[in-house]
């Protein structure tokens, strides 16, 4: 299982190569298209040139034996994560991702090869959302492997959507569908514990394809704006759905003073989502609440935008916001209020 | 020995505190003063207008037992020095800092009171600074403490000193002294050994506090880039010195495309050091060469400028740049011309 990196690849220790030897192969080719950037890696900062447009940046740390398993995440498609969650935090802003710089910080127990693999899906996923990788930091660390990303976006004075806009009455609606990411990671430590128990057993994974996708090479929404742009809606909240519905729906509405209503039977989830909750004995809206890693976008937009935002393919409408002293609920199918909970940054419980 | 926050202090567990809990404790307190900052924390990304101005951008990475060993540096310190290393990367730009991110990461062996003295010490920098702290993640790690600083800057379009700006006959140029740093480090590191072997043992660290303070809580040259604007110098070309002043050498002439010849005898040391050294039984100039975390700048200026830089208490010439076929050199008290190597960078090698 352990596929990190394609088999027969030469192994060059991280010691044969200085500091010089190790930043010119990861990067000696990378070039920089965005106009906004004047000066790119090798320097002590990046220079950038945003003109009379505002700067968006963001910061994500992820970490090994938290965030990710190397047992089954190939470090491209690790690599590629890490860009395209940072890309997703920019179009939460509503803005657009530019620039990105990478901090990495990795123990001997890897190869050069396998720091190559890593930063072929972060350049892949620059080149796919036009983003120019233009700085960074690579260390050793005595154990593990650290990844820290930085992106910077642009956007227009005035147009950024923040998390607390939202006002009684709005319409909550999401892009995509939710859950699957959750169910893709259920799939994977299943395999890996079968694998540990029996490592001649080949990993059971076809007929999972949507939800290991979702879950190892997630892809951040940058159509959603261009699409409500054409229907004529301006979001006025907006936040990404990293930790699960949950807890964005409680960042929204403590940001924006309100509480919410969301409905468990318009919670948009994929077909194959559903067959394998079934197959975990999960319930499926549980996934969706709590499972996080979607990188889908959740909004809300004016009561008026109903039927305009109704027509859209891409977006489901889940809810509205209620006034703060109703509380944050979700409504189960069969009518009960269950107030909600973030359940999705656990990392620090026990 | 182990000093990391004050004693007495009470313990609450992270896992006590969600999420919302952790950043509404570290960061609860955090104003935002720059005028290019529109929002900070709390929302997907922060928002900054640099208006005509350009940005800056850099990104640095400490880990525990690498970076910084928690048996004798304070974590408040820590926090001080993480920031002001960034800082630092931006004053060698020319530029000025202007927002830091900051992203931890930290095993439950940390308790909430150990991260707030950590951010304390970031908190301080930026007041120091005039930089506005405006995001960061917080995540948890199997062990250990990783600290990822991204810092913003600004400066007017075409006014950022690069590396590569240098030109053969110009003057190589150093702010303050350099080699305190690593004897602070070696002080450090001897009197560990010495209470590891007893215990009941005290640190002998009386009268090396110039050594301690440059290893333990260095500052950024915020100061040099007026020193020079009033005596009418434009450098040429601009690096900091985090791995030690050939590194740093070597990084200006590759980018440069020349090489460099740099006296011994014009390294300035500190007395304080020099004496260290002599009890260490090191040469001082290695000290300075591959010591590294001096944060001091060096920096090319024309020839035509010898008279201005030489009047300049905060600035000592210690050599020229050449041509790229004449190689880096250190030309030693004695005369021999010694070939510069890179040996700051070392956390790789075995």
């Amino acid at each position: 299982m352990s596929n990190n990196y394609p088999p027969n690849t030469p192994r060059t220790e991280l010691s044969e190569l200085g500091e010089f030897g190790l930043i010119d192969r990861l990067t000696g080719d990378v070039e920089t298209k965005s106009p906004s950037t004047i000066t790119g890696i090798g320097d002590d900062a990046a220079v950038l040139d945003f003109g009379p447009r505002q700067v968006l940046v963001t910061k994500d740390l992820l970490c090994e034996g938290v965030h990710f398993d190397l047992a089954y995440t190939p470090l491209k498609h690790l690599g590629y994560k890490a860009a395209v969650v940072s890309f997703s935090d920019i179009y939460a802003m509503n803005g657009r991702p530019r620039q990105l710089l990478v901090g990495i910080s990795v123990s001997n127990r890897y190869s050069v090869e396998a720091m190559e693999e890593l930063f072929e899906g972060l350049k892949l996923a620059c080149r796919k959302y036009d983003v120019d990788l233009v700085g960074g930091d690579t260390t050793a660390s005595t154990s593990g492997l650290f990844i820290s990303v930085t992106v910077l976006g642009d956007i227009e004075p005035g147009q950024s959507i923040l998390r607390k806009g939202a006002h009684p009455n709005e319409l909550i609606c999401v892009s995509g569908d939710l859950g699957a990411a959750y169910l893709g990671l259920l799939v994977l430590e299943r395999e890996k514990r079968v694998f540990l128990a029996n490592p001649g057993m080949q990993p059971e994974l076809s007929g999972n394809d949507y939800v290991l996708q979702r879950q190892l090479k997630p892809e951040a929404r940058k159509d959603i704006h261009e699409i409500l742009a054409k229907a004529g809606i301006v979001p006025t909240a907006m936040i990404d759905i990293s930790d699960g519905l949950a807890s964005e729906l409680l960042h929204i509405c403590r940001q924006s003073g309100t509480g919410c209503a969301v409905f468990e039977d318009k919670i948009p989830i994929d077909p194959q989502t559903l067959m394998l909750c079934d197959e975990f004995s999960l319930i499926p809206s549980i996934a969706a609440l709590n499972g996080g890693e979607d990188y889908e976008l959740l909004f809300t937009v004016p009561i008026a935008d109903y039927e305009k935002v109704k027509a859209l393919e891409a977006v489901t409408v889940i809810g509205h916001i209620t006034a703060a002293d109703e509380g944050c609920h979700l409504i189960s199918t069969d009518g009960r209020q269950i107030p909600l909970k973030a359940q999705g940054w656990d990392h620090m419980r026990k």
